[in-house]
């Protein structure tokens, strides 16, 4: 409240609204707290509401959540998402699905350190929060704080082994699938597939539907064609003259990282994509699939879509599947790369 | 609070501490509260602190608040930064500070919408915040909506033209002439510079940084080194032709993107980085400068300082500086594109 419009500089209290509306105070307090006990005719409800507006009353909301003895907040508590290239996504969704139910996100990244967490967890259990998102920056089994459990909680891009909590994570078999029908559908029919060194539902689940989609198309499944590298540029840079020397015409590669690497090795060769040999990566990690030469076509990991059932599965808007986990699909992005 | 450790599985509460502690529901209040006018000794308190412990008892921070009259939160209103490649670093620096201090940052993420920013700035103000920092994820002017001052505003990474607010932005005069001294140190006397086609800070500053730095080497400013291009890979890769036929042997590029596509561009013509021509980008966007090849020498964007930095100045930590703009230097890092 600034002094220039003619107002004082005092915070609007619920005494000015009731004074402008000409009603009591304890009539403006019902209106604000939505309290159904109480009988209020329309139009001192409606004089109310136009002085809280004309005024710019903004009631304390720590007062209101004492009252009613719940706060209106959900915790997200988060390894690393927020400071990560591509899954702050969660965040984003996870945030727009709360504030559609009227709850606010607490958002406490945590990089992993145990002790922060904890200390993350006691604040939000403090603050009487409606539950806990607990999220990591990718897919994996992940060991969750004891303390969590003294609320309810969902697992969002991981998943307890005990199945201690509800999970939504993505569906890494069916994302496999769709990169290699990709490809399938294209023609190819030698297609490598370079995997990641490290084990993780990613590196099975994807194998697992490069399996499936090529078998539906009654190929036989090639040892020779699959390989593993470190998941980035460097890996798939390193892998291309293996890779090649298969006779493949096209790669699945584990994510867009190893993609770009690989795209070097294929032009320090003289190859081009996708006339010599299609590329298809995985993440849709916008900054670089958008804007390799050729632009990358890829399987998107469904982010946004995990922090939005992360929060409907909390809020129980969404059913807890058998098995308590949610697993979400991953959708085919195309691009020039195939 | 589970059953198997031998307890209720009700929340545990202040009379359940008292009772441990043997002694009253107001001395526990007391103690919890820091009530500095209560008198309580030292061995009462010892077995408060205890029981508390001993119980997992955890007060509730919303009725602390409200008697205290303010929360421990601070807000940070954000366009983009969370669902935004790198600038998320902001969140983190500004956590790790807020919670230095005892304070919770609560996180809104508006991705530039007018009226989720209202929503999320009257959410924070019902909370009582102790103030708001207001962030952008590229440095920018930025036009402060009202209601933000009716409480206490830090600016990260934008400013108010009018100085409405303090602010805290990076140092792009200082990074300009950091990037350039790095291609002066090697020995190079025909630098092109690739600035952006937007008109921004970064490109002024960036600018004048390049301009001071060729002054102080005794290298007269020569216009036709200066391109403008989108600040991206395909803007970088588009203008390759261009800058070699100035004779230029080194660039210093708006970002890493723009270099990641001169790459390509020198590539494609047959010509090695360093030997032929030297590179250096600008942010340091670690998922592309760590892993190009060979990997990128840059200057980084202090996104993390920025968020400390906001939150220093916020609670009054560190004086605001002449002028309302603290400026932040950009600390070169060096790999080997030059």
């Amino acid at each position: 409240m600034t002094a220039e419009n003619g107002r004082s500089s005092h915070p609007v209290t619920m005494r000015d609204v009731a004074k402008v509306a000409g009603v009591s105070v304890a009539t403006v307090s019902h209106v604000v707290n939505d309290n159904p006990n109480a009988r209020i005719g329309e139009a001192a409800r409606e004089r109310v509401r136009r002085a809280i507006d004309e005024l710019g009353y903004r009631p304390n909301a720590l007062a209101k959540n004492l009252v009613s003895g719940h706060s209106k907040f959900i915790g997200l508590v988060a390894d690393a998402i927020a400071t990560t290239p591509f899954a702050g996504q969660i965040i984003h969704g996870a945030q727009d699905e709360a504030w559609k139910h009227g709850y606010v996100l607490l958002v406490a990244n945590t990089e992993g350190n145990r002790a922060a967490e904890d200390e993350a967890i006691g604040m939000m259990l403090e603050h009487k929060v409606r539950g806990i998102l607990y999220s990591t920056w990718y897919h994996r089994a992940a060991e969750i704080p004891r303390a969590l459990l003294e609320t309810d909680v969902v697992l969002v891009d991981c998943f307890s082994e005990a199945g201690e909590a509800p999970a939504v994570v993505p569906d890494e078999v069916e994302g496999g699938r769709s990169a290699t029908r990709l490809l399938l559908d294209a023609g190819h029919r030698r297609i490598a597939i370079v995997n990641t060194t490290t084990p993780s539902p990613a590196h099975d689940g994807r194998l697992r539907g490069y399996r499936e989609a090529l078998d539906a198309a009654g190929i036989p499944f090639d040892e020779t064609l699959v390989f593993d590298a470190r998941p980035e540029q460097e890996g798939g840079y390193d892998v291309t003259g293996a890779v090649l020397a298969t006779g493949a015409t096209a790669v699945f590669c584990h994510n867009d990282r190893v993609a770009m690497g690989l795209y070097d090795g294929l032009r320090d060769r003289g190859l081009s994509i996708p006339s010599d040999v299609a590329v298809v990566g995985f993440d849709n990690q916008e900054v670089i699939a958008a804007h390799l030469r050729p632009p990358l076509t890829t399987v998107a990991l469904p982010h946004y879509e995990l922090g939005v059932l992360g929060v409907r599965l909390l809020l129980g808007l969404e059913p807890v599947p058998d098995g308590g986990r949610l697993a979400v699909a991953c959708p085919p992005v195309i691009r020039s790369s195939v």
